[in-house]
């Protein structure tokens, strides 16, 4: 449901997360805000880790392109995660949090020469090699920093999961990695092989995010182990690292039924046991990608309500102070999402608002048809599930400053993103002097 | 078609934009980057405003939303042109580059209590007000501050532009307007004169985005009209101003047949005439709020080729360096843009590629099958008609930096965006000092 880690309805009727009432968040940092629940935060951390590491050798790497900032990754660090940067950008913001870069994973279809020079210098985990341009490049840049690197092969397995047609990444029509079916993938092994600066480590795959159905990670696991075995067959070499992933769903609306995180760790890491006593192969070691199911439920956007307007017999809409610039998700997906008056959390629903955004366009609209309790100008409307792919999607469009973010844990409040200023948006504009 | 303004292939095989050679500037500058052509910039407005004003009193105002930065609010200032803005950066923006205030209008859905009394204070032109909260809102505002001010109401008239859903607001299932079928639009007007600190001033309407059909204007104008009229006949009021807002088409892509700006100036113009005419009105001052049709073709992204990845039988993916934060467009709409080799601009299409960014999603394709000379990692791909939409909507998705902007003309290019540093990325990051 919605409400999850420490959130709850207080005696007041207003929503409380991390035993912070959500009234006085709005009173001291303003809306639209970002607010992270801690405790929450890192019991989904302790919960993967836990689910995957009581069935056997594994690592829980957390996804950066969902929420990163320095305090995210200082807290992903403490949890003892690793973490999966697909920049420079992400990597920077790990290393100025102190992150200890032998547990970073660099993903990405297209890192550029400074990335990878940036990761190596830096002495990262991995690097996910997605394709062979990337392969000999990063060799010849090994080569020249006189490094090796230590690395997984992106492979695109072929597995189609059963989600939204732009998160889904495991058909072998796919920008990313080596195509399976076609022999790419065991050329790009037998390459990485015979490279003097690579050192290749394992596997990585993904097949999509927001899946529901542990079957599509059952399939693509056996799919990697008979792809290992086929390696050992084929040149001796084995591989002793399969990293399967992210794309595990969270809840996000009515109807949303993400199974247990035990299930999802039982379908990759039953399947990788057994494939190795079927085929003879040492068990790899298992890592997992999740970002969306550790950061997302343990956000909530706080929003301020102002204009009501009503098309009479039609719809009557609710605006409020954000939309599209701090949650691109609804305009890019349809996604849906589930709001309550967090000011009158328990006061019952008596009409049905579109809740929309302050952008000046159409398609900005948060929520279609949602129940509320009668609205006015000044209510505080909680979006929940907004933790994962808010914050890191966000625009400044319309010049909308960016919302702030604070961390909530035991009574406490701490920012950890400051709200942009008016200031912030022009910091980088610039007027030659000749048009003066 | 693609190559318009100062834009044309060089004698050695490159493009040239404003005299300026884009090897050169990638060299000079790096990549991606916004390339706006100034002398094509500047001709659109002259274009655009003299087709209007040869037919009767009007005013164009350009659409910050489009593309805003100080240097850009500067030039449109030049060309005499007024502007529209849609939150207090995108006015704190035009104020810091000394835009006369008297010809800004102020629009959206969700103004918020700051942004109207900042608008106020600073002496706008219009506040263009869109439903009956504001209204009153504006109303108790300008009272505080003992300050009148000038108002237009956004009408919703009902009409549907054919183009695509989220850019369609003309129908009366919109978040904007005071909808006139239901009698909405004359209650907000008889409301508006009945107030003491606004002076009703005319009207506003905008019926979609990116329209080639010229009846949708003419439609959408008459209808404006007879409402003016009806005004009139009800409360003795006549509206002197009607600002039938933007969406007038560019091309993008093969198939694009935007009419001459003539005939959208006439569909309103005219329309307007022959409206007043028959009506027994007095022809108001009519604006119009071009943006996309200002700034679209006068821009160019230029991105570096990196890696490319083919899939035996299926595709060919050519990855740049940039991609859905630097322009959203084709993941939120399905947009199609013109994409050339610009350092071998003159040389012949050899195969079909599909233009795949680096952001780590699936979704992030720039392009499909696009037609391409033979191209390797560095050469440079220019995409055209990426001035609007753009750096408004871009975001630091995967935490990209977001691209330098220069303005290039008569041979000298000059930065009007610097290029955000990793600096930038972390500089609104706190950790709280528990975490430490």
């Amino acid at each position: 449901m919605y409400l999850n880690g420490t959130m709850r309805i207080n005696s007041q009727g207003h929503l409380e997360i991390g035993n912070v009432d959500t009234v006085d968040l709005v009173k001291d940092f303003g809306t639209p805000l970002w607010v992270i629940d801690e405790q929450g935060f890192r019991q989904n951390c302790r919960d993967i880790k836990q689910a995957f590491s009581r069935l056997g050798e594994s690592m829980v790497i957390y996804a950066s392109k969902t929420l990163c900032t320095t305090a995210i990754c200082k807290i992903v660090a403490q949890e003892g995660l690793g973490l999966d940067v697909v920049s420079g950008g992400e990597l920077y913001t790990a290393i100025k949090a102190g992150f200890p870069v032998e547990k970073i994973y660099f993903h990405g279809n297209n890192k550029s020469r400074e990335e990878i020079k940036m990761a190596v210098e830096a002495g990262i985990g991995r690097i996910v090699v997605d394709n062979f341009y990337e392969l000999k490049l990063l060799d010849k840049i090994c080569k020249e920093l006189g490094k090796e690197q230590d690395v997984l092969l992106r492979i695109t397995p072929g597995v189609e999961a059963h989600t939204h047609e732009y998160i889904k990444t495991g058909q072998i029509d796919s920008k990313f990695g080596f195509t399976l079916p076609d022999g790419q993938a065991m050329e790009g092994v037998k390459e990485a092989i015979s490279l003097d600066n690579v050192r290749l480590v394992g596997l990585h795959c993904h097949i999509g995010s927001q899946i529901f159905a542990m079957q599509s990670f059952q399939h693509a696991t056996s799919i990697m182990m008979d792809f290992i075995a086929e390696v050992k067959k084929t040149s001796g070499y084995e591989l002793m690292e399969l990293d399967m992933g992210g794309g595990f769903g969270i809840y996000y609306y009515h109807g949303d039924e993400p199974p247990d995180v035990e299930d999802w760790a039982e379908a990759v890491m039953l399947t990788v046991e057994s494939k190795a006593k079927e085929l003879g192969l040492t068990t790899p070691r298992v890592i997992v990608e999740p970002g969306r199911s550790i950061a997302g439920s343990a956000g909530v956007t706080l929003y301020m309500a102002g204009s009501v307007k009503e098309v009479k017999g039609i719809r009557k809409y609710l605006a409020v102070d954000g939309g599209m610039g701090d949650n691109p998700r609804p305009a890019l997906y349809g996604s849906k999402y589930t709001a309550i008056v967090a000011n009158r959390a328990n006061e019952a629903a008596v009409e049905t608002v579109s809740i929309a955004g302050k952008c000046c366009e159409s398609g900005d609209m948060l929520i279609w048809d949602c129940d509320l309790p009668s609205v006015t100008a000044g209510d505080i409307i909680a979006v929940f599930a907004t933790g994962a792919y808010n914050y890191t999607m966000s625009s400044n469009y319309n010049r909308l400053p960016r919302p702030a973010m604070v961390l909530v844990n035991n009574g406490s409040a701490d920012l950890i993103l400051k709200r942009e200023s008016y200031e912030d948006l022009i910091r980088n504009d610039l007027i030659p002097g000749r048009l003066l």
